[in-house]
Parts: C-alpha cells; sequence; structure tokens
C-alpha cells in the first residue's frame, strides 16, 4: 500500500515572499520532461545554451559561467573555497543576513575577516568599504548586490575600481538581483559573482548561477592549497563544463534544463523591459502599502525592485496575519530575520510573481487581514494608489 | 524573441546506463507541481514525511535523516566534512572510481589517508579492511556498498563491528544501492550513510538522502574545529530539518516533493519485492548478454543487482556501439571509467529502469549494434535465455 503523503495546497500557493517566487507553466513542463543522461550528446549541448545564456544575463565574457549544483548558499561557498586560503585577509560588507554569512563562511575558511557593517535596511557605506580595502589590502572583498533581508540594493560606487587598486577580487552576491536589476559583471567590474534559481528567475531552488573572471581562475592556479572541498572545486568542475567534459558529478539535469528554459523566458522578456517590469510593481506596491498607512524599512533610493520591506504596525501580530494571508488567501509572504524578526514583511515581486494582478492582490488580502488584526486602514484606496502605476 | 533551445529528445531516452534512471510519469508529476515556500507550514509536512520515508528505507531510526540540497558526491562530502579533521587517520576502501574519490576528498580536508584497494572488478578484502583498521585505528573508516564505476557489490562480513571495536566511525556511500539491495543502517551498524536520488529511486538527480548516527554526532559536538563548510554543516542542518526549523539555506523545494514521491511509490511496492525485481531482471540481463557471447566483468557473487558491467568484445569499438544504441534505439548505457575506459559497457537496471521489457529491448539492441560492429552474435537467443528468468 502507497504511504498516503500530505497533499499539496490547492489552490496552490501564490509566492510572494523573498523567494521561492512562482513558477511559470513554461518552467513547469521543462522540469518535468524525461530525463536524458548526464553525458548524453544533448545534454551537453543544454549546457553549452544554459553557459551561453547566464553570460548574457551576467553580461560576461567568462568562459566559467556555470550553474553550480547546489542552492544560493551553495554558489557563496564555491566562491569562498576556490578564492580564498588560510590567513588570507577578506574584507567583507555585511547590512544583513547575507552579508553576515558570507563572513562566516571565510572565517570557517581560517580567513582574516574584516567586516564592514551598517545598520539593517541602509546599505554599506561605499566609501567605508573603499578606505576597507585600501587599508587592508585584502585577497578579496565581498558584498551583497541585493540584501535578501532587509530589502536593499547596494551602490558598488567606485567599490570595482577599489578592489581592482589593491589587488583585491570583488565577490557579489547576486542571489535576488539577478534577472530584476542589471548585473554587470564585466562592467563593473566583478571577479565572482553568484545567484539563485528561484528568485527573479522563476526556477524551483536548488541551483546557483555562478560566474568567474580570468583573475579568480588566476588566484585559483596559484593557491598554496588544495581547495578543502571536492563537490565546489572550479579546477574541476571547469573540465567537465567545458571543452573536455571530464566527469565531475552527475549534473541536476532536470533542474539544468529548468534553469535553461527560464534563462531563455527572460531574454524573451527582453531584459530591460524585465527590469522595468520589476521596477514598475514595486512603484505600485510601495504606493499601495502606504495608502494602507503603512512604513517602508527602507530609504527610497535604495529600495529593492523586486522586494519590499514594509513595517509592522504596533500592535499587529506578524505571525498571525502572515498565517492568516497563507490560509486565508493563498499567499506567502516574509518575515523579519535576525533584528527584524517581528519588524517587518518582506514582500517579493520576483520574476513570474511580478503581475499587476498580484500587487492588487496582495494589497487586497494583506489590507483585510490588517483589517481583522484591529488596524484601521482601506484596501480601496491601496487598490487606488497602486493602479494608475501597473498601467503600462 | 526567444532564443532557440535544441529540444528534448523525441522519442525520450531509455536510461539504461549508471544512473539517472528513467523517471516515472508519477514522480514527473511531483517534481512540477505548483512551488510552497521552504518554510510553509505545508513544506514542513512534506519534509517530515520525507524523512520518515528515508529511515525506513536506511533501516534506521536516526534523528538526523535528511536529503542533502546536493548530487551524491555532495553527500560523500557531507559525511567528510562533518566527520574529519586535520590529522585524522581515515581508512578508504577502494575497488573503483568512488572508493578512490572518498580517499581523495579525506586527503584534501588534511586526513591521513590509508587505502585499501582492490583491482576494479572486485570488491575489497574485507579481512584486510579488517586488518588494516586494527592496525591504523582510524577515526573513519569509509567503504562504497555499491561500486557504481565497476558493478560490485561489497560484502561488510565484520567491518561494522571492527569499526566499532576500533572505536572507529563507518562511512558507507550507498550511491547506487539505496533502494536497490538491502540497506540496513542500524543492523550492520554504519554511523554515516549516503546516496543519489537518481539511481534506484529514479528522481533527478539533484539530491543526496543521507543518515547520521549517534556517534558520528558525537564526534561533530566534540570537533577541535568548526567544519570548513558552511553549506554542508550538519550542526546547522540538524535545527532546520529538526524541530527548531531554524533557516539555513533554501531546500530544492521541487526536488524534495519529487523524492517524497520516489519513497512512496519504493514503498508501495514493498522493498522485497522491489530488491526482488531488481535481482531477477539482472540475472535475465546476464543470461542474455552471455547467450549473445559477451562475458561479465564481476564475478556472480559479487555483481551488483542494479548494474551490471559487460565487457566490450575484442575489435568491437565501445563508443561507436553506444553512439549507435542512442542514436538509432534512444537508449543510453555507460561506458568504462579509468582502467576500464573502453572495455566495458555497465547496463543499468535501476529502479523504474528495472522492467522487463527494458532487457529485453536491450538485448535487442545491443545485439543488433553487435552485429552492424561485425561481431558474430544472435540477438533470439539473448531473448530465448532471458525471457524465462524474467517470469515472476
Amino acid at each position: 500500500m502507497k504511504p498516503a503523503l500530505t497533499p499539496l495546497p490547492d489552490p496552490p500557493r501564490l509566492l510572494l515572499g523573498p523567494g521561492p517566487s512562482t513558477m511559470p507553466p513554461e518552467i513547469a513542463a521543462a522540469l518535468s520532461s524525461p530525463l536524458v543522461g548526464h553525458l548524453d550528446p544533448l545534454f551537453l549541448k543544454i549546457m553549452d545554451e544554459t553557459q551561453s545564456l547566464l553570460r548574457d544575463l551576467f553580461r560576461t565574457s567568462n568562459r566559467l559561467t556555470i550553474p553550480m549544483s547546489a542552492t544560493g548558499s551553495g554558489g557563496m561557498e564555491t566562491c569562498l573555497v576556490n578564492l580564498v586560503e588560510q590567513g588570507d585577509r577578506v574584507v567583507v560588507g555585511a547590512c544583513g543576513a547575507f552579508g553576515a554569512r558570507i563572513a562566516e563562511g571565510a572565517r570557517r575558511l581560517g580567513a582574516e575577516v574584516f567586516v564592514v557593517d551598517a545598520p539593517w535596511g541602509t546599505p554599506v557605506d561605499p566609501a567605508r568599504f573603499i578606505a576597507e580595502i585600501g587599508a587592508r589590502r585584502p585577497a578579496l572583498a565581498a558584498l551583497v548586490h541585493a540584501e535578501t533581508s532587509t530589502g536593499v540594493l547596494q551602490p558598488l560606487d567606485g567599490i570595482p575600481e577599489a578592489a581592482r587598486r589593491a589587488d583585491a577580487l570583488l565577490m557579489v552576491d547576486c542571489v535576488t538581483s539577478l534577472g530584476g536589476v542589471p548585473v554587470d559583471a564585466d562592467g563593473w567590474p566583478a571577479d565572482a559573482l553568484f545567484s539563485g534559481s528561484q528568485k527573479c528567475l522563476s526556477c524551483p531552488p536548488g541551483l546557483s548561477p555562478a560566474t568567474f573572471g580570468e583573475r579568480a581562475l588566476a588566484k585559483i592556479r596559484a593557491r598554496k592549497t588544495p581547495v578543502t572541498s571536492w563537490y565546489f572545486d572550479l579546477s574541476m568542475l571547469e573540465k567537465y563544463w567545458g571543452t573536455d567534459r571530464v566527469y565531475h558529478h552527475t549534473a541536476p539535469i532536470s533542474m539544468v534544463v529548468a534553469l535553461r528554459e527560464g534563462l531563455a523566458l527572460a531574454f524573451e522578456e527582453g531584459l530591460e523591459a524585465r527590469f522595468a517590469r520589476h521596477a514598475r510593481h514595486r512603484d505600485a506596491l510601495v504606493a499601495g502599502v502606504s495608502a494602507l498607512g503603512l512604513g517602508l524599512l527602507v530609504a527610497p533610493e535604495h529600495r529593492l525592485p523586486m522586494l519590499t520591506s514594509v513595517r509592522v504596525p504596533d500592535g499587529v501580530d506578524d505571525g498571525a496575519v502572515r498565517r492568516r494571508l497563507l490560509a486565508a488567501h493563498a499567499i506567502e509572504i516574509g518575515g523579519g530575520l535576525g533584528p527584524l524578526a517581528g519588524k517587518v514583511w518582506r514582500i517579493g515581486l520576483m520574476g513570474h510573481s511580478s503581475r499587476p494582478e498580484n500587487v492588487l492582490r496582495a494589497l487586497s488580502a494583506l489590507g483585510e487581514c490588517l483589517q481583522e488584526a484591529g488596524f484601521r486602514c482601506d484596501p480601496r484606496e491601496a487598490a487606488a494608489a497602486a493602479e494608475p502605476l501597473l498601467r503600462h
């Protein structure tokens, strides 16, 4: 007898949290296609096409541009284990959970870590970060382009140039930004970038698109010690994804096929149109939640287009509202992490989730839940504030 | 305009190589279900059910039984980075590519590695392995239950007891064995076991089911140095998968839903019936390839039920036959690795791929390709030899 399994939700969840986002039907279809072997000549073509599309998305000519067989955190680990050796200095910008995670990852590898921090909800000050790079002359400088724990877009003003001057590699966490705002690996320039499949690309979580430039590869070749990780060792991975096709590990085939489809959909829309769509829907959401009487965590100039942190009003129970949104409206939004737990909601409009009808549905449902929680607001006003901004 | 993508093969491939195996429709449907968030209460239930089914499959009561968010090689890495510290002694049994990989992974972590090897195509001699454990008194002893590079089933005779006597942890690579032959974590007993989703469970590659007993957890708690890997750190993962539900990384949601379905299908069939099916179809395949006039790499008592290594006859071009099988018959089989490259074919009958009609289709297609390559054989004789053994 087949074991009883809890059924999946019906209707399905509308995913408006910090990721994953809702998967479009084209990606679901690609995901469940019959498998081809990971060494099949046809799969090698699929790998090539995926790499080529990823290069266009990262705006890079980096040969070593691949989806790592792990989630975004595995992409972070790939950068660190390959680019950091024991005793190396690493300067990390941290204004949220994911910057702090980079610092912790580097410390585990025996690096001497210098953190340039900033209050959660603001970006790292580029001038302070640049000064720290100049003072410490680290092997690696790392920061988070889109801080998913707060909704802040990090300005890079002058940071790439400062890293080059100090002969430091620059690593950028683009987990939430890639596909939703411009990421410009060669233009910035940055040496190591990683992302996640489940944010603005609306694929399931499980892959971490990543790219590594020549300066990063030179550091890897000049390492004094072997990379401690076998799984994330780029010198072996580049032989599998490169022309040699040396078997390393079995690629997550279905996930790669799904990612290729997600990338093709992004280019079908056009990157500029996609970036504009994310910004437009964020603006409408901000207008709507403001009309509900809610405050925003992040100053306008630093707000992410794909993730908005809204302050939980005094006297309203964060968890109760989110549970009600899920149970009565089938909508998932995110809560706060760390110092922001209970204090903010994180509303994501990422990839396929960033649609006009979802903005309106979120505002209507959130307004209703707030009213039920005793907070006075008018969901119709929120819709009226958002609607004009949704017109394209 | 949408970028042109190479279409997936039509008809789909029949995957009869060393993994992945062909995915059944129930798993494909689960895989492409609408996403639920990784912190959704419903997904937490899915995690619980997956863990419970995995415990039954590993035959263990280990609390820490989880699918690692990586392929089988990531499961190997999880065991090593958590259980090995710099300077530790590690005894590794190696009679193929995957034993050698464990040794390499342990060396990267600064372990002193002692390899007990055996010719490819034979198992490691348990007596020699036991003697080495006694002589070296290692922190960890590791070996491969089903060596995917050769098709050998490793006898464990006395090894678990010897590891306990020497106060060594025992790690077993069950990537290809789990779900196709009995794996008995608590009965052997072994302290750390890992597998892969794409072999006898017929899920897509991308998850590594793994289980860790109390002795392994005690070693982790007593570590002198932090685990160098953030991504694979079990002390954090056990808080996410345990009752605390502390967010660590975003689980590969779709893959976990697919794995849960694959596990439920295995228990619907029944483990004993499933093991018997794998053995029965292997016997039929062996009878068939023998009737074609082909030799087998592995002695009968050490042959895996899910993977059979067949010798490439003299004068026949390994690669040409495999390419022809793929192009004309849509069948994938595996080639040899390392010293066996060009010398064996690896024919997998794993999970959903292990079906009577696939045995006959493989024999017929292989016979035809051999004839085309100038090798004299009679595919009808192969079918006649196999058919009686396929009757259940």
